[in-house]
C-alpha cells in the first residue's frame, strides 16, 4: 500500500552507514582510541576559523528579518552572482548569476538536475566506482544507471563507454576527483568523453558532480568541464571544501553555452519546487558568499594520503594513487572485498566493501579522520595484510 | 527532451512570485512606501532575541566539526528527543524520537511524506481553498489531488468529502490554521472528517501540514490529529513561528499508534533519502531544539488582523474572520478574483487571486507586514471599495 521502493530504501541502511554504525556500538565496547574507522567521509578538519567569524558577522549585523527571510527559489542574487564570478575568474567562462542555482548540497544538485533533465526510461551512464547514490537518484527520477567498469587505474575504460551510449542515453555522470577511488579524470580522458558522445551526434548532457573540487594532493588540473563541452551542467557542495556537510549547501552551473540553456535552467527550477527545495539556507548562502575561495585545511588529508599509502605499500597492498578526494581504494587480496572488509573488521578496522560502487574486489578507505588515528591503525593494517600471508 | 513537467514548472512562475516580482518593480517605480504589498507570506516579525543569542553561543561553544558534522539522516538524536517531548507534554501523545524526522521545511516535510505514501494514481484529498504546491508536491510523487469545495465560512464541504471517498484515496490533507483563509477546523469538523475516513474502514492517511500552528488569534483550539486518528502524520515547519523562513527547518511526526508506524516511518527515510535530503541543516537543527517553545512575537499579526478586518468590513467588504496564519481571504465584489487583483493594482494594492487555491471568487491578504504598511494601505483599500459602489 505504501510505496514500497521508499519503504525498502528507509529499511536498507545503506552499507555505509550501517558499517558507520557498528563503529559506534564497537566504541562503546572497546573504547573509542581502538577502533580505526575509515567508514565515512565525514571531513576530520574544521571549517577555517573564518566561518565562524563570518557567520557571528553575519548574524550580529544583519536584520533578522532580512537574513532568516526567504531568498530566491534560485538563490539570493548576489550570493549568485558572487560564485558565477568565482567560477569565470577560475575558469574563463562567462557564467551570469541566472546560471547559477543554490542548493541543499551535493545530493540535492544531483536529485534537482537529474529531475530536470530526465523521463521515463532515460540511461545515465556513470563511470564506475562510483558513488552509490547515482542508482537511487537516477531511478527516483525516473531514468536508469548503465554502469562502465573501470581497468585497474581506476580511469574510464572508453571502448566500453562507446558501446554503451545509444539512442536512450540522456546524461553521462562525471565525478572527478572521484569517490571512492580518490583518482583525477585528465584533460585527456575528458577530450576522448567528448568527442566520442560528439560522435554520436545525440542530445546528451554531461553532468559534473565535483564536490571534492579542490581536494587535489597532486599538480594535476581537473578539467573545468564547461570548457570542454557545450551541454553540461556542474554540482557543487562546500560540505567537503569548507567543512560544512551537515549545513547542506552547494549549487548547480548551468553552461550558457548550451543551445538550451533556458530549458535546463527552467528544467532545475521546477525539479527544485516539485522535490519541495524552496532555497538553500539563507545564513548558509551568505556564508559561502562572504568566504569565498577559502578552504579548510586541505594539508591534513595530504599528509594522511601519504603516510597511508606509503605504510599500505609497505604492507604489500595494492591500489592507484589517489590525486584527490580523501578515499584509497584498495585492492581486496582475495576472496573479494565484503569478505576482506569482515576480516578488517576482526582488527577492529572499519572499511566499505565495493560492491556498492560497482566494484567488487576494492574496498574504501576514507582517510578524513586524524593523523592519530592513522598512525595507531598502522599496526592493524600491518596485521591484517599478514593474515592473508599465512 | 528534457523533463517537460519540470521545465514548463519552471517557465511559469507561481502567481504569487509572479505578483511578487510585480510589487519589486512597481516599488522601484513609486517608491516603496507607495505600494501596498500583500503578496507573500514572508514573516515581517523578527525571529525572537533569543535566536540571535542562541546561534551565536552554539556556535561559539561547539567544536566546528561536531557542530556542521552530517547529523543521522533523520536528524540529531537529541534534537529528535526535545521534539517529541515538546509534542507529548503538549498533546499527551507517547511519541520517542524514532517517530520524528527532521526536515528541510514544510515543503520538504511535505514532499518526503507524500513520496513515501502515494503510488502511481493514487488520489489524494485536499479541502478547498488549499495551498497551490499541494498539487505540484502530489503529482511529483505519482499521485492526484482530489479538491473538496468549501462553504463560504471556509469549512469543508463534507458531504462533499464523504463522495470523494473511494478505493484510490490513499490521503487526506488538512491544513488548519488555513493557508490562504486563516480559519481553524474546530474539533467537530476534525472528528466528522475521521468518522467518514473510518465508515470506509480504508487505509486513508491523514496528513496534518501545521506550519502555521501556533499563529492562533483567538480562543480557539487546534485539534491535534494523532489525537483523533491513528494512521497520522504531522508536517511541520519553523518557518513562520520562529520567523525563519529561508532556513529551512521543520520536522515529520509520525503517529506511533498507526499500525503500520514502522513501515510509515522507512518509506520517510527511503523518500528523503531519494529526493537528495541528506539531513536537515544541523545548525538550525541545534538552534530549533535550544529555543524550544518560543515563538516571534505573534501579537503583531493579530493587531494586523483587528485592524484590517475592522476597517475592510467598514468598507463593505466580506471575508470569514481569520482566528489563525496570517491570511485573510477577501471576497471579490463581482467578476471573479483575477478582475479584483488587477484592479486592486491600479490602487498601488497587491493581493493573490484565489483561483490557484481552488477559490476563483476570493483574494488572499497576507497580512504579515508591517503595522504602517497597513495604515498606509486603509484609503486605498476605502477607495478600491468605492470604485465598485460606482
Amino acid at each position: 500500500m505504501l510505496n514500497e521502493t521508499n519503504v525498502k530504501l528507509g529499511q536498507v541502511r545503506s552499507s555505509i552507514r550501517e558499517l558507520f554504525e557498528y563503529g559506534k556500538k564497537r566504541k562503546a565496547e572497546i573504547g573509542e582510541e581502538n577502533v580505526f574507522d575509515f567508514s565515512l567521509g565525514n571531513p576530520s578538519v574544521p571549517a577555517p576559523e573564518d566561518v565562524k567569524k563570518a557567520l557571528i558577522d553575519i548574524i550580529g549585523n544583519t536584520d533578522p528579518v532580512e537574513l532568516h527571510g526567504y531568498t530566491s527559489a534560485q538563490g539570493d542574487f548576489s550570493v549568485r552572482n558572487s560564485v558565477a564570478e568565482e567560477l569565470n575568474s577560475k575558469f574563463a567562462t562567462s557564467l551570469t548569476a541566472d546560471c547559477i542555482y543554490m542548493t541543499c548540497g551535493a545530493s540535492a544538485s544531483l536529485t534537482v538536475t537529474l529531475n530536470a533533465l530526465l523521463n521515463k526510461g532515460d540511461e545515465v551512464i556513470v563511470f564506475a566506482p562510483y558513488f552509490p547514490e547515482y542508482r537511487v537518484f537516477c531511478e527516483h527520477a525516473g531514468g536508469k544507471i548503465v554502469t562502465i567498469d573501470c581497468d585497474n587505474s581506476f580511469q574510464p575504460d572508453l571502448d566500453k563507454f562507446a558501446k554503451a551510449l545509444n539512442g536512450k542515453t540522456k546524461a553521462v555522470i562525471i565525478n572527478s576527483p572521484n569517490n571512492p577511488s580518490g583518482v583525477i579524470y585528465g584533460e585527456d580522458t575528458i577530450k576522448k568523453i567528448v568527442a566520442l558522445i560528439k560522435e554520436r551526434e545525440n542530445d546528451i548532457y554531461i553532468i559534473s558532480d565535483e564536490p571534492y573540487r579542490e581536494l587535489v594532493y597532486s599538480e594535476a588540473k581537473i578539467p573545468f568541464i564547461m570548457n570542454y563541452y557545450k551541454r553540461s551542467i556542474v554540482c557543487y557542495s562546500y560540505s567537503k571544501s569548507l567543512s560544512l556537510p551537515g549545513e547542506r549547501i552547494g549549487y548547480i552551473a548551468v553552461n550558457n553555452e548550451a543551445e538550451d540553456f533556458a530549458d535546463i535552467y527552467a528544467g532545475i527550477c521546477g525539479a527544485g519546487r516539485a522535490l519541495g527545495f524552496v532555497c538553500a539556507p539563507a545564513l548558509f548562502q551568505r556564508l559561502v558568499s562572504k568566504c569565498r575561495g577559502q578552504t579548510a585545511d586541505i594539508s591534513v588529508y595530504k599528509a594522511n594520503r601519504d603516510r597511508l599509502s606509503k605504510k599500505l605499500t609497505e604492507y604489500g597492498f595494492a591500489f592507484a594513487k589517489p590525486d584527490g578526494a580523501f578515499y584509497l581504494f584498495l585492492k581486496a587480496p582475495e576472496g573479494g572485498a565484503r569478505a576482506f572488509a569482515e576480516r578488517a573488521k576482526e582488527y577492529e578496522i572499519l572499511v566499505v566493501a565495493g560492491n556498492d560502487f560497482g566494484c567488487g574486489e576494492f574496498v574504501r578507505i576514507s582517510y578524513c579522520v586524524s593523523p592519530e588515528m592513522i598512525e595507531r591503525s598502522l599496526p592493524a593494517f600491518k596485521k591484517l595484510a599478514q593474515s592473508y600471508k599465512k
